[in-house]
């Protein structure tokens, strides 16, 4: 058994995300002891940006006409889809950053959509695996708020993981989590802490669950 | 009089957006002949993918104690604010990339938000200028078709400079402008056309129009 686990928070330390990332690991884990984790880590080691559309760029060039970058490229792209591939779950640990997908989960999605096992419009390799999305966000979202449809991430991170690479997916979030460090947010410290509380409640359930489901599927 | 232009097309020949942009800065330069052009590609120079959370880092830094890398980043950050703070009226060419935002331009983005002329939350130093989003997606995206809210990319660009920035915001449109090179969408070709003739004529019609705003404004 096999999972794989993308951090993007640019914070080691304090990360909201990663936390109840690990929560659901653990829950998962719990279920298969042995397992193997393969990590991947955009917010520490972003791709470099410009492998992309020099992976675009090789995918229109005939192999023996390739550059040394474009070969690079589609070395690095081909890495990030076995990566995938080799998968039976997935736990996807995104902020939102600046009301939309941090850069460097977008360049990671560009990228492997230039691979076979991920063409757009086709079958993904990894359709129907169960996969947990853990996305925070540091301010409320939530209908009535002044922020109310500034959430670009959520709807667009579930466009790429359920509709186009059909995963199983179950979404973890929390909201407020800055209320903590920002005095402006002092008074939403206790909601902040209730949803903190409810996000690593529903986190560990999603991990068993799919730890679960696995195990189930296996026998 | 001064216009920034944007561009973030990852093709430099063929690009629609591209060709749209063109269309509106030759009518915003028939207004003002003599004017100064300060462009940015980030579709064929894309910024380092560190730049946002090193820039970010040196924010929570005592500026004596920032490492080279933090002060290099500051110092993009800072030259990418003073382009735009410098200019009089903008265009930005973006193309929707799987069904969101270029992650250059997202990067861009965040990037420029660590900036003082950028502050989130706080009126930025560009608020109330003229702006035109040359957008063009190669796929239908409208009422009713299969790709009805798969255009993530937008809704974004429009929370960013109407919302977040205060810039007096006007839109081209150009869709299915993949219709000439895929053999699947010959059919569409007739409309595609059409809507690119439209996106030009808008195009036209809203930087003469700027420009103009900008005269009345000089006088």
């Amino acid at each position: 058994m096999t999972l794989f686990r993308l951090d993007a928070s640019i914070r080691a330390e304090g990360s909201v995300s990663r936390a109840v990332a690990d929560t659901v690991q653990a829950a998962w884990q719990a279920e298969h002891p042995d397992a193997r984790i393969i990590r991947r880590d955009l917010g520490i080691e972003p791709l470099p940006s410009t492998t992309w559309a020099t992976a675009v760029g090789a995918g229109m060039t005939p192999a023996e006409n390739r550059s040394v970058a474009q070969n690079d490229a589609v070395t690095l792209a081909t890495t990030l889809a076995d990566e995938l591939v080799a998968a039976d779950a997935f736990l996807f640990a995104i902020p939102l950053y600046n009301y939309a997908i941090p850069h460097h989960v977008k360049l990671w999605v560009d990228t492997l959509l230039t691979t076979p096992a991920f063409t757009p419009g086709a079958t993904s390799a990894i359709a129907g695996r169960p996969a947990v999305l853990v996305t925070v966000r540091g301010g409320g979202y939530g209908p009535g708020t002044p922020r109310e449809g500034w959430d670009h991430n959520t709807p667009y991170l579930r466009r790429v993981f359920a509709d186009m690479w059909g995963l199983d997916l179950e979404i973890v979030e929390a909201e407020l989590t800055l209320a903590e460090v920002n005095p402006a947010m002092a008074d939403l410290r206790p909601l902040a802490a209730q949803l903190l509380q409810s996000a690593h409640t529903t986190a560990e359930a999603h991990g068993r669950t799919i730890g679960q489901r696995l195990v189930s599927a296996a026998r």
